[in-house]
C-alpha cells in the first residue's frame, strides 16, 4: 500500500489530510500526519489570544477530533530532518519514517531581514505557546508598572511590522489595554502602543483608501504609527530606529515577515528564503513525489510575482493536493493548481475592520461581519459544521 | 477643634477611624485618615490573590465607602516623614500636616534577618500591587516554560518561611498549580513548590498535632517542606541553603517575617526592629499624644513575651484607641488596652485548614468553616453588614 507522509498540521497539511480522508476508500493508502502538537491552531487569529482579548482555547482543536483514524494515522512528534534523497524523515524521538509520497507543510519561521536582536528580544505571534507567553508577558509588565510607576517602558509596547498581522494585533491590543488598566489601576494615558513599519505605508500593497481608514481607526484607539521607519536593532531595552532614536519598551513583538521552515532549507530542496518554488502540481523542483504546501511553498501569479503566504493559499493548496494524490494513487492525471483569490479582510479590534472582496471595499462593521463569515468558513473546511458550532463566531 | 491624624488605612488605622466615627459627635474633632491607596485591603487574605485562586478585587474596598466624610476626612497620599518633636507629618506631595493627636498605623516591612538578596530577588505578600505582581509573575513563568520545557526552574516556586503566611500561601498555590498546568499544557509533575523554614518545625510555636496535620495536608497536595533549613542567600537564580545546596527557582516569595515600617524607625521614636513598645494606652514612649497600633506596635503578654503582629491585634488596638481618644477629647480617663486572644485559624487551601480556639483544636473542613466566620467578622468590623454582603465568604 502506498505510504503518504504529511509533515505539519497547519492549514496546508491538515486540509490535505482532511481532503484525503474524504476521498480515499479504506485501505487505499497508508496516510500519516505528523505534527509537533496534539492540536491544530488557527494561525490567522493568533493575534487575539496574543493580545488577551480571547482565550487561546477558542483557537485550537485536537487533531484527533478531526481525523478518522481508520484512514489517517496521527503521530504527535517533532520532525528533526528531512532527507529527500534517501526518502526518510527523522523525528526527535530518533524514529525514522519512510514514504512514497511526502507532503511538506511545516509552516514558517520569522523573517528578521538581518535586524540584530529580533530573534533574541522580540516576541513572535507564531503558535499557541508563543501567544500565551506574549499575553502573560504584557500583563506581567502592567502588574510590575503598578509597583514601579517611574518606569513607563513597562507599559510601552512596540509592534514591529504593520502588515496584516501587525495591524490586527495592535487593533486587539488597543481593545485590551483599557481592561489591563482597570485590572492594575493604571492611567490609560501612561500606556503607549507603537506600530513601526519600514515601508512607506501601513499594509504595504493594500488599497490606500482602506489603509487610511485602518490607520485612522487605530490612531483613535490610541495606537501611534511610525511609518517609513525602519528598525535598526532590537535590544533588551526596546528598539533603535534607523534614524538613531530609541524607543524603550518592555514588550517588542515582531510581525515583520516570515520565511519557510528551516528544516526545508536544510533538506536538500532548492529554496528561496526557505520557501520552495513549486511546480503546477505543488511539487518540489526535481522530485516527483515531494509536495510542498502552505508557507513553505512559493507560488507565482501570472505577472510573475509571488503570492504572499496566507491561510487562504494553504487551504486551497491542501484541497488541490489531496485531490491530486488520490488521482495519482488511482493511476489518474493530476490537475494543475490554480489559486483563486477570494479577497482579504483584516480585523481592527472589536466591531472594526477593513476588507477587499473582488473590487468591493469593506469598512468598519461590515468588514468585521465578513471576517466572522470567513473565519467560520475556514472552520467548516477544517472540521465541518461541528467545529463551526464549537469554535465559531456568532 | 482638636486635630487627630491617623497614618495608614490598614486594620489598625481604619478600625481606629471607624470607631471614632461611631462614637464622635459632629464637629467634636477634626479627624484625618491618610493612606497611600484609595482602598483598604485585607492583609490576612493576600495569599489568595497572590496565588491567583481569588481575584484581588474581592480583597479590597474603597476607604471612602467606609467613612462618613462629615466626620472623617480621607486624604490619599504617601507619608514621607514623621517628626514627633515638631508635631508635623510630611507627605510625598510636599504638604505638611500638623496634629494634636497622632496615630501611627503604617504597618510592616519585610524582615530579612540579614539574608542577602531577599529584598532584591524575592517577592513579598505585602499589598495589592505586590500580590498582583506575584500572581502574574508565576503565570508568566508557566507560559515561558511551555516554550522552554528544558528549564524546570521556571515552574519551581520557593516560599521562604513556614509561618502562617507561608503555610496559607503554599496551600493556595497547591490549589492553583493544576489550573495553571491545564492552561499551559504542562505536566503537574514538572512543577515544584518548596516551603523552606529555618526553625525546627513549620508554624513555629503552634500546637504540634495541628502542625503535623497541616504538613500532611500540604505534602499530599504536592508541597515539599524543607524544615530546619535556613536560607543563606537569595540570588537571581533561586536560593542557596545554609548547607550549600542550591534550589534553582524563577519564583521566590519571602514570608519569613515582618518588622515595623521604616518611617517609624526614622521618626525619632524608640523602636525594636522598627516596632514601638507601646504603653498600656498604646502610646509611644515619651509622647503623650503619639499612639501606635498594628504591626508598628509591640505589645507584651503577662509572661513578658511579645505578641506576634496580627490583624486580630491591630483590630482590637484600633477599637481600644478609638474609644480612648474619645475619652481624652471629652476630658475623661483612658482605659488600659488588654489583648484578648480569640484563637488562630489558618487556611490550607480549598476546604482545608487548622485552628486553635481556646483549647479546642480544629481540623480540615471545620477549620475552613471557622475561617470564613472569622473573615466575615473582620469585614463586619470594618464596614458593617453591607461590606460582609459585598465581600464576604458564604
Amino acid at each position: 500500500m502506498a505510504k503518504i507522509l504529511i509533515l505539519g498540521g497547519g492549514y496546508g497539511g491538515l486540509i490535505t489530510a482532511v481532503t484525503l480522508q474524504k476521498k480515499l476508500h479504506y485501505n487505499e493508502a497508508e496516510v500519516t500526519l505528523v505534527n509537533e502538537n496534539s492540536y491544530h491552531y488557527f494561525t490567522t487569529e493568533l493575534h487575539i489570544p496574543a493580545a488577551g482579548t480571547g482565550h487561546h482555547e477558542r483557537f485550537r482543536v485536537p487533531i484527533k477530533s478531526l481525523l478518522n483514524e481508520q484512514k489517517i494515522r496521527f503521530l504527535q512528534a517533532r520532525v528533526t530532518a528531512i532527507d529527500v534523497q534517501a526518502q526518510k524523515v527523522e523525528l526527535a524521538t530518533g524514529d525514522r519514517l519512510d514514504y512514497d509520497y511526502l507532503v511538506i507543510a511545516l509552516g514558517s519561521a520569522p523573517e528578521t531581514f538581518g535586524i540584530p536582536g529580533l530573534l533574541e528580544y522580540a516576541f513572535g505571534i507564531r503558535n499557541i505557546n508563543t501567544v500565551r507567553m506574549i499575553r502573560q508577558h504584557i500583563e506581567y509588565m502592567f502588574a510590575k508598572f503598578a509597583n514601579e510607576p517611574h518606569r513607563p517602558e513597562l507599559v510601552t509596547i512596540v509592534v514591529g511590522g504593520a502588515g496584516f498581522t501587525g495591524i490586527e494585533f495592535v487593533g486587539e491590543l488597543a481593545d485590551r489595554v483599557p481592561e489591563l488598566c482597570r485590572e492594575y489601576d493604571i492611567d490609560r494615558e501612561k500606556v503607549k502602543i507603537y506600530n513601526i513599519e519600514a515601508a512607506p505605508q501601513a499594509l504595504p500593497g493594500f488599497d490606500p483608501e482602506l489603509v487610511e481608514y485602518a490607520v485612522n481607526v487605530l490612531e483613535n484607539k490610541g495606537v501611534t504609527f511610525l511609518i517609513n521607519t525602519p528598525i535598526k536593532e532590537c535590544t533588551p531595552e526596546g528598539v533603535i530606529l534607523a534614524d538613531g532614536r530609541e524607543i524603550k519598551a518592555a514588550t517588542v513583538v515582531w510581525t515583520g515577515g516570515v520565511r519557510g521552515h528551516a528544516l526545508v532549507e536544510n533538506s536538500g530542496i532548492e529554496t528561496m528564503r526557505g520557501r520552495v518554488k513549486v511546480d503546477a502540481y505543488l511539487r518540489a523542483p526535481g522530485f516527483e513525489n515531494v509536495f510542498v504546501v502552505g508557507d513553505c511553498s512559493l507560488v507565482f501569479n501570472d505577472e510573475g510575482r509571488p503570492y504572499p503566504p496566507t491561510a487562504q493559499m494553504a487551504t486551497q493548496q491542501g484541497q488541490a493536493l489531496g485531490a491530486n494524490l488520490v488521482a495519482l494513487l488511482r493511476g489518474g492525471a493530476m490537475t494543475p493548481f490554480r489559486y483563486i483569490h477570494r479577497g482579504t479582510i483584516a480585523s481592527l479590534g472589536k466591531g472594526e475592520g477593513i476588507g477587499m472582496v473582488g473590487r468591493r471595499k469593506l469598512f468598519g462593521a461590515q468588514a468585521a461581519f465578513m471576517k466572522k463569515i470567513v473565519d467560520n468558513r475556514a472552520l467548516f473546511m477544517v472540521g465541518g459544521l461541528s467545529l463551526v458550532l464549537k469554535k465559531g463566531k456568532f
